[in-house]
């Protein structure tokens, strides 16, 4: 199991509403998508020497409840889809036992030089690892 | 006729991957949207003075290409849809003719109570000009 | 003694040029300040109860080393000076034994009503606190 | 004359006091900096293809009065000191008539490896261009 991410809401992430502002959680997102990576054995570092890009292709947030200065927020990431040439991410974010956003994003996988990577073919490895997650209808 | 709000792409928002950090994007598009609203008559000023508060729901974005410093991103801005709670934003951005990023975001309207406002009836000017904006299929 | 404030720089907070954007390291600075405030006693939520607001009045920093995502900032906070009506802090920021950034902030302390405290008379006990940990030269 | 650069101070640049968060000004600084150089006819993509890099080596920012949503900051650019190795550049942010923020970056230049260009013997042109420029005492 991979353990939950934890990231404590800043003062400069609040906003004139005294809440966190909504653009923060697609960092927060990529905050924990990064340490998810890291932890399944693909460090942003290992994916960049093996020359793999995975730029954000799409993304989609709802807002649940409104967060704000020194919330620690646990987001839970999954790996919700992926196919030959995408991989779909879901974030279940809570604050105690409440969820306060739900997200998910989509990335494509690019070599150095901007071309599609095929991953099934180009880097089994990473394919199967990230298939044996999908996380599972119960 | 709204005019095209612009957005020109400052160094700060480019990342390690030479563009425009995505989540950037959700910030373009309040920008686009608080300008939309002075135009048609609803500044935030006008909008707090009335006691209406319109925080985002959710967000979803469709990245189509890159951009990066230096680019200047066109943003048309409209209704998509306006029900007894909620209002529905549609975002289309431009770099010269190309689509870089197609977007919606999804509001309701409180008071300063936080308690839920019915637009229909207790705004009924804002309701009916934001209605008289929805888009029309061609 | 009061431990180090650990940052780790996130991509998002990397720029075009590959490195942490300078303009966050006000943010670190932010961060380290309200824990080490945090750790003598004196978190946001008690001086917001107390009444006391502290604003930024100045900040400057010297850049000596770049760094960039993934690095793991540790940043030592001292308070350099406190008079009657404002509080200076010294932030030292390294990476392993590196020294990346050196930087003050001064703060002004403020009521509700945005009326100047003067701490020593109205405030004794957080003034006292902060002079006895004023930085001694060696 | 370089015209004054413009801000709209954005809703997502607030904070919980319902303040511009301070971390913003380095940010309006950068934008009017390089609308400046871009002015005098050394834009960011000139810079580039010359092969001149100039990140900054410290900041200093006085906070005279708050902004928030809305106001419009005059930014207002001038080389305040040109050596060999660094110029550092001075900036006065107004609202209306009144001083909001004064603040100056100091820079070195570099080539694309990370070398230091002394910019007298290696970029003449540019060198006597920011030193014609040098803020005059009056």
């Amino acid at each position: 199991m991979i353990p939950e991410y934890l990231h404590k809401v800043q003062y400069y992430e609040t906003d004139k509403m005294q809440i966190t502002h909504h653009s923060n959680y697609a960092r927060f997102m990529e905050e924990a998508r990064l340490d998810f990576m890291e932890r399944i054995g693909y460090s942003y570092d290992r994916m960049e020497r093996e020359d793999i890009f995975s730029p954000v292709v799409s993304i989609s947030c709802d807002f649940k409840k409104p967060t704000t200065y020194g919330d620690l927020i646990k987001i839970d990431v999954s790996v919700l889809e992926i196919s030959r040439a995408k991989i779909k991410f879901e974030y279940i974010m809570k604050v105690g036992d409440n969820v306060v956003c739900k997200a998910t994003s989509t990335h494509c996988c690019l070599n150095k030089q901007g071309k599609i990577l095929a991953l099934g073919k180009e880097k089994p490895e990473l394919y199967e690892l990230l298939e044996s997650l999908v996380k599972k209808d119960i």
